[in-house]
């Protein structure tokens, strides 16, 4: 039986408090808490410490978007204990491999988030480095512009799931969304406002877990 | 007489209180006061707040590298009192837009950070959209990996400025690189770790000053 796609929820709420709303919900709902950008720059790392020491058996995510300094901004996310830490796409290769080495020392991991403009050179490099995955985001600045996924994103992430990367999808994933990605061995799927903003939170995440078994069960 | 560039101390420190050690000596001696990527992830948002309210009659940079989520990351910054925000070059155009509209709002400006990879399209893309502000950033992993200040550098920096960007330039910068840029008609210089690490900051900042003064004055 194949590995299901995880499903990870996106706290990108300004405040710790306001996550909270979200998290005691549907904590147990989801494999991956992600302590979003948005958070991270309103709270700073404590945002991570703080729900790691919630829900210590839950992978947490730190989506920094490392852009430079890659030791030591991954170091200050992982010594407050996130398990993953994003590095954007655009960061030079050696910023990539720091946080690597650093997430290394942890049992941690990095993965590349593709916001924005980046090459297929740039991909091989990266497997080349040691990353093993890449987060495949529709901007949602994008998404306001009213760009939608479309077969170059579906083709995207086919490749890079066999290049070797293991491949976060994100970006406005809706549930109907989810059957454009069948067939491809998506590591996670990110839902952030289709789950935080559902009437139940907690039915919006069983539904995606369930459709999910369904489409690579 | 020709403006002066600018000089900006970057604090990449992880914590306020480290920050404070550098702007007690010599919040007067510079022009602009960065609130680094390190301290933004280190302490969030608040950071900038507190420094504006500290030194209000200095221009407050935040260094958040935008890369997504333009218009709501800018407004906590701009929320905060920042006057200036940062983007990072791989962002998608609407993310720096929106960025932008904000700024304009608050009658505050955004800059976008030449971190990592980026083309001259891009940069087209960036003066059509309004952007006035680029950071060309010699990268900290990439100096780390012992990549220094080269004429390729120098013409990026020139051809930028020649399109009617106001650049700003960092990247490991000594005072005898300053020499480098002469003719050039630099907007601002961030220097960081020169002028904390010095034995005294304050005649670190001052010579900057002064060299600033000598070379464009």
């Amino acid at each position: 039986m194949p590995q299901l796609p995880m499903l990870q929820v996106a706290l990108d709420n300004q405040t710790l408090s306001d996550a909270y709303n979200t998290t005691r919900l549907i904590a147990e709902e989801v494999d991956i808490i992600e302590v979003g950008t948005i958070l991270c720059v309103g709270e700073g790392v404590r945002a991570v410490r703080d729900l790691k020491a919630l829900y210590p058996h839950k992978i947490v995510l730190a989506d920094a978007k490392i852009a430079d300094a890659g030791k030591i901004l991954s170091r200050m996310c992982f010594e407050a204990n996130a398990d993953w830490v994003t590095v954007i796409c655009c960061a030079d290769i050696n910023t990539a491999a720091g946080a690597l080495a650093v997430a290394r020392e942890f049992d941690g991991d990095v993965q590349i988030e593709l916001t924005g403009f980046w090459t297929w050179e740039q991909a091989e490099a990266w497997r080349a480095a040691g990353i093993q995955q890449v987060v495949y985001h529709r901007s949602r600045d994008a998404q306001a512009a009213g760009v939608a996924w479309s077969e170059t994103d579906i083709s995207a992430i086919k490749r890079l799931a066999e290049m070797g990367f293991k491949v976060t999808v994100t970006g406005g994933l809706a549930l109907d969304d989810l059957p454009l990605f069948q067939g491809i061995p998506i590591h996670v799927f990110i839902a952030g406002r289709s789950i935080r903003d559902a009437a139940s939170t907690v039915d919006a995440a069983r539904e995606f877990k369930r459709r999910i078994a369904q489409l690579w069960g």
